[in-house]
């Protein structure tokens, strides 16, 4: 059976980041909500938005680009006051890349305006959306937000309130949603009952409330963080205080996506009590002790393998050193400019210092592989430089298996770990030696972590283990949920033949 | 009963223009609706679209702006070859100036993508869009198109074939509509069965058809006109050639908006086989005929008033002369630069010619008076370079009620008919005296206009009058429907009560 | 002897419009400026810009692109208040459309800044140029408006005051030059004492005085026009009142540009006292009485050909028509959107009123022809739709010769009367017939136009004749001043041997 | 005696990069130009340019904005072929950030084009523009670059080719200037007796000659470094080869900006053969030998303290660790969105890792303290998360006084260190302890990060020491030049006298 149409498929592997804030007084939030995708700017540079509550309308700015690039100082004075806001940074491929799919979806319907951010992905999509096409829904997306809305705005009306209308449409969503959801006079955070997704709160001085994907973005505007949503939870901020709807929570294997530990997540975020950065030195402590090597020095890919660099270098006593500079200015506007001179994008990227590499054995530590040719380039690069050695080391297992649950990871046949040896990568990317982590450090990297740790904001509840349990689909094949038959597929064999 | 959202309402009031193209070879048809575009720009000018259809796979680009700005050389290049397109220009009032607003609408639904491009009015949206939201569904935008498009994908669901479900949607919609509809496989235009909006449609030497809101877009990309759609016509231009559905053909009085010969249309169209000029020009001579005076020279306001002029001084014998001098430049694009300087924005867009109007006896030609400020300062203009008399005549009767078909009239309490006698407006207005037409002789002008005239093409049906039926609601508030109760009021007394 | 850069010489034929301010108060003269610039739009559509000057300081933005793309919102805001501002419109071949050639010219010298708007072409500047390079001189631009500063600064370190200095730089400068300087403190207006192009000026009612290219601009900002400056002379500005400077006044032939009245100025000016509309209007009747032929109607070319149609149809009885309509839209921003639908540019524009012209023996009036291509199409497009007979008149005589002093006239192998005859060009066009008037028909037009004219105004010197000395070089080949040698050609024969 | 106008005494501050290209063949040079702006990029955020040299014939770009944002694929692919080329990036004071600023300055004179980008700055401008003012030279921009232009040009009058000009006009140019240089058929680099600023060359595989300010963008290019330029050292490529012209070598005592060293260059640059990373972890460790301290670990203050951190903790034995996290994306784009909204610009751009941070003792490292008040928000910071105390620790010695070759330092009253005690800077920014670098210190950082390692490259002349001579005014008021007079002040009492 071949389900979708070949637009869609791609477009349910994103990253996003989301941020609202609920404020007693109408008050300029817009700056606020700025402030806060900015923060969060790391979980989606493709396109940007947020949508402002004036005493119930709602004003909105989404544009393709930067948070820094698309809320222009004019569009920052256009906005009103309100007391509601909500935003949303994201991240698609690049057919996708259209103003129809930017965030937060706005929608309006019999009860009213709604405005909804989301991070993750329905692994029921097809499903849901093949029932409501021939309930007579039309979509205007491609993207499964559109789902949520449509399952929310139906119970609504035969709910009394919009917080018992987007619980039972939870009854029916699966998969990894982390969302936040704006109505005419309240907002809702609500996270899916296996935790894919990270989602907190925290607290203004002026009182307001905040909701974000990570910590870090409640520490840019200056809030207190108070506690990350359990799996499951409802939290919905209104005039009337703060309410915790907890009736799906505990009812799924809590699953949270490893790789938010090891790559998304700035180091600066704590996700369920754990500090991200302590996290990642001790998978850098971990890979020493799964592949030590004698060296001379250690260095991290920038920016991302710098914190378990670290960890490796203090595990091992090799010194760590800053042997790669990386350009500051390439972001997602770096385009390359002619077709004439073949360059070498790694080149541009990163820079080895000549002095810090000739002669030395390296250790290269970096965060994963997906297709290897970077790191191949890379070692490349510091062989050029005059290293003597290069001994790679990945704080993760090898990719082996797609994502359902919001993360791009390219297609099975173009990952360096299908169908090669550990030796054979190695060989590949032209590494002296190469060593992965194991799936089951991932969870040994969280309970070093949460030693002496404060980590208990997230775990309150004395039901939940010490650590959260991981999601390691991509690394082990081994699913959380059921996941869809024939996605990546086009519905109709010639779509021409079908109207 | 109150029925809708504050913006909503505003929405409903708009003037378009769409054109379309079906090709028998895929080939590059996006500059042909470009120019097809460029030709209806005076329908709409806040924003345009257009969607290219590329062996079922859609590629589209709109944005607020005139048709040069939108689509610069870049992304016209990136739009790719296609056998089907349509397009669409646009007026809103300025609280919709939004993106989401933009035609063509596209969507996604069980049997494909569809892109529509409308220009009318529903009457019985409110109705429609209450049933609608009852059983489920949500709107991105305030436009009546996404309830045509809702129409028609519902009925898709039990229907064969694209045609079917529209001409089944067809039955339960209400009001104004020239629509261009896109499928994976055919194109199809479709006109209410009242005629309110014009429609018709062409051939290119290369055997492609087109369809466009007025012939002058069909002159631009040289096409040979074919005729006009019927009133409640359905034209399906697909691989099989072209088909007419006339089923609700001849079902109800036709009332093509008078408003169209008036002023919307470009006067070198042709509507219902005559051509808007001599139109025009009739209502001149009649103009004459009903308020005679004793002048010097007739002069028309720029660029509307001057066929009408020309009309007046025929049967009068007063010379015609260029009196009034319009800045070419002034487009959408002029804003007001500065606060300070409290321009006269009549002077900044007509000069008189001092050496023509100067101590002269004027008859001032203009089709319409709304509010009356424009006309008083364009008087005083005349005054202050010499004019002796201003003897303002206007090719149409005063406006007395508003439009629901899609024409954007001004509440009634700001009309400068409300209220006031002939006497008063002319003293508002600071004439020496005016004089309008009547509402009867909107008919007779377009007898006298046929007379002679080639005008057979859309009025082939011997069942047919000579001439169409005119919708003059706004001049009499005789309405050819049932007219929407509560309009232009808010649904909630309160929004933030709602939810 | 070769000359010059290739780019150099190119840049030498260009058609400008400039705007000055001189207001006793610091006040907003920005939008003042503004609006200025909109009504002089139509002499130069490429770039534009404005200086202010506060207190001494010179704020500017200049750029490519017309007055209203330019001078956004957010750049008028940002431009400060200010006693003086001199703005400009420019139009120039493509390869010299670029930022660092737009006006006003910002200079810094030894006594401060200076601003300079400029129409016109020095026919001298070779020669200058060479003088100032050798003196070690250093050009940023292509144009001869940078020689001018040079003059002026160079001047003003031997004298006493900015205009001492610009009166002794007018004795060696030769050719076009209407300008507006704006120093620290003062405002000067001059004219070449041949008075090639126009210049005027006027007083606000806030007692501000503004000086323009066109009285037309006087009209659109609310000013009253007061007078034209005389040939050769210098007005000043400053916040001691108004000085004129004459001593170059009457000193050579007055030589104003014919083509001015023909084509250039806006038909509501007033040149020498003359409307231009009246002017154009006698062309046509001249024209009738040179070129009579029997026809059914008489249409003019939008919109340049309209005035004189007027005057063959009053001259000859002939009804004058409308049959051509013009998309308004149609500005500097039309780009043709693709190279596989080769449209034909003609018909993008202009549209014939088919009930109109078919079957009708049509006068078609123009006011001149440069290649002769554009109007063999549009008489195409007429006998498309139905013209039995197509007469051509043309208000001005055929071009021979290049000019010096402004214009940008096609290269002589190109235009259309190079070698034909008229019967040659009429066939050439595909007219029925051709008419042009005589170099001597221009002066009479004047003197005609000025019969019962108010037209006393830049006459007030009883010396000067009634009519103004036209050049008619374009039309002649007799030049007023010497004409440079070895224009058009590179100075080296290969740039690279040079240095 | 007052000397400038403001703007220029302001415009004298800056920090820009220079590049150039001169390849045997034509060949898409532009791509090779972007990049190599692009690895220079940190010189200059503000505007940046190219110019292309194709046969003789110049087009450029130039606008505010970076790299990336400025050369757009439209307009990359706009640039032509060539064989020379020249790029410039420009930090400069926000008044001052004009497009008629950005450089390469593009200049016409005599003897053909000329484009000049420019580093540094002069300190006999001002009498040099006097004199040249004199001589009846114009200004259009502020920068000291036009003097440079003026200075060649009129040196070229008499001399028989550039470089002999180029080599005249340094006889009289004091100060700061590192130069590319084009003419139509060759590239000139050329570098001040001092050696104020860096400049170098290398070769790529085409066998085109590369010059840039920093080594780092050669690697980026691919280019094989060859060596740094000689102080005082003029090479000319041209199609004849590479020649060194080094009249004025060694004529002058050598003083390299220390500040590159500290903080302007890229880490991974070499600059008199040192590795500035080398140098920068030397400061470090020689920072720990003047103040050392008893704490738990070292950071860094993201991106300049990193690597003299790191040097601290290795000379300490204290752990390196990672405590602040800095968000990639502000950069230049960064704009505070609301005045409401009093953000902590500090807490926007870096984040503590408040694992890492809470209850250690701290040596926070920095590169230099302007105001302090950027460190005191830091400190504040890490106190925030925990921080039990925080020694601040400064790899360079305080400033005192300002800089005229070409660093913005902030004005003397402004300075943490004017009027202040360690102590009372050390309590002014909260700090537990502080500590700066001597300016003696310099010098041994250098010799100490050269033993060992290759840094023969601009040392090949063995007359020159091991180590390059600094420049370290900024810290000692011991200038190597005259200094100007009366800088920062208005030619004129009031400039509405002057003219």
């Amino acid at each position: 059976m071949q389900e979708f149409y070949e637009e869609k498929a791609d477009a349910l592997h994103e990253e996003c980041g989301v941020f609202g804030i609920f404020s007693p007084e109408k008050e300029r939030i817009a700056p606020i909500v700025y402030h806060g995708l900015y923060a969060l700017q790391h979980r989606g540079q493709e396109s940007c938005g947020m949508v402002i509550n004036h005493d119930g309308l709602f004003s909105s700015h989404k544009n393709l680009g930067l948070v820094g690039e698309v809320f222009t100082p004019e569009v920052m004075q256009a906005l009103p006051e309100g007391q509601i806001g909500v935003g949303h940074v994201r991240y698609a491929t690049t057919g996708d890349a259209k103003i129809a799919n930017c965030q937060p979806l706005e929608i309006n319907h019999r009860k009213g305006h709604l405005a909804l951010a989301h991070n993750g992905n329905l692994s029921n999509a097809y499903a849901l959306r093949d029932r409501l096409e021939l309930g007579g829904a039309i979509f205007h997306t491609t993207s499964d937000t559109e789902i949520i809305a449509y399952m929310i705005t139906q119970k609504r009306l035969r709910f009394p309130s919009i917080e018992k209308a987007a619980l039972a449409a939870m009854q029916e969503l699966e998969g990894a949603y982390s969302l936040i959801l704006m109505s005419p006079t309240k907002m809702l955070a609500l996270r899916d009952p296996h935790g894919f997704r990270p989602l907190c709160y925290g607290r203004l001085p002026s009182g307001a409330w905040v909701a974000s994907s990570e910590s870090c973005a409640l520490d840019a505007v200056g809030a207190t963080f108070i506690r990350e949503l359990l799996p499951g939870e409802l939290v919905v901020f209104s005039s009337a205080g703060i309410q915790s709807c907890r009736e799906y929570c505990a009812k799924k294997a809590e699953t949270f996506c490893s790789f938010e530990y090891i790559y998304f997540a700035r180091p600066d975020s704590h996700l369920f009590g754990l500090s991200v950065h302590d996290v990642r030195r001790q998978a850098g402590i971990l890979l020493h002790e799964r592949h030590p090597v004698d060296a001379d020095l250690v260095i991290g890919a920038p920016d991302s393998g710098l914190d378990a660099a670290l960890g490796f270098a203090e595990a091992s006593g090799i010194p760590y050193r800053i042997g790669l500079i990386k350009n500051k200015y390439i972001g997602r506007t770096f385009i390359e400019p002619g077709q004439d001179h073949r360059s070498d994008q790694v080149r541009i990227k990163l820079n080895p210092i000549r002095s810090v590499i000739a002669g030395k054995r390296i250790v290269l530590v970096d965060d994963s592989i997906v297709r290897g040719t970077t790191s191949r380039q890379l070692i490349r690069l510091l062989r050029e430089a005059g290293a003597k050695e290069i001994h790679m080391r990945i704080s993760s297992p090898p990719f082996i298996s797609p994502c359902y649950y919001g993360t791009d990871i390219d297609s099975k046949e173009h990952l360096i770990a299908t169908g090669r040896s550990l030796q054979e990568m190695a060989a590949y990317i032209e590494a002296d030696s190469l060593g992965f982590l194991d799936p089951e450090d991932l969870q040994t990297m969280l309970v070093r972590a949460g030693r002496g740790s404060d980590h208990t904001c997230a775990r309150e509840d004395a039901a939940l283990s010490a650590c959260p349990g991981l999601c390691r689909a991509c690394f082990t094949e081994d699913y959380p949920t059921s996941i869809p038959a024939g996605t990546r597929k086009n519905r109709f064999e010639n779509p021409l033949d079908s109207i």
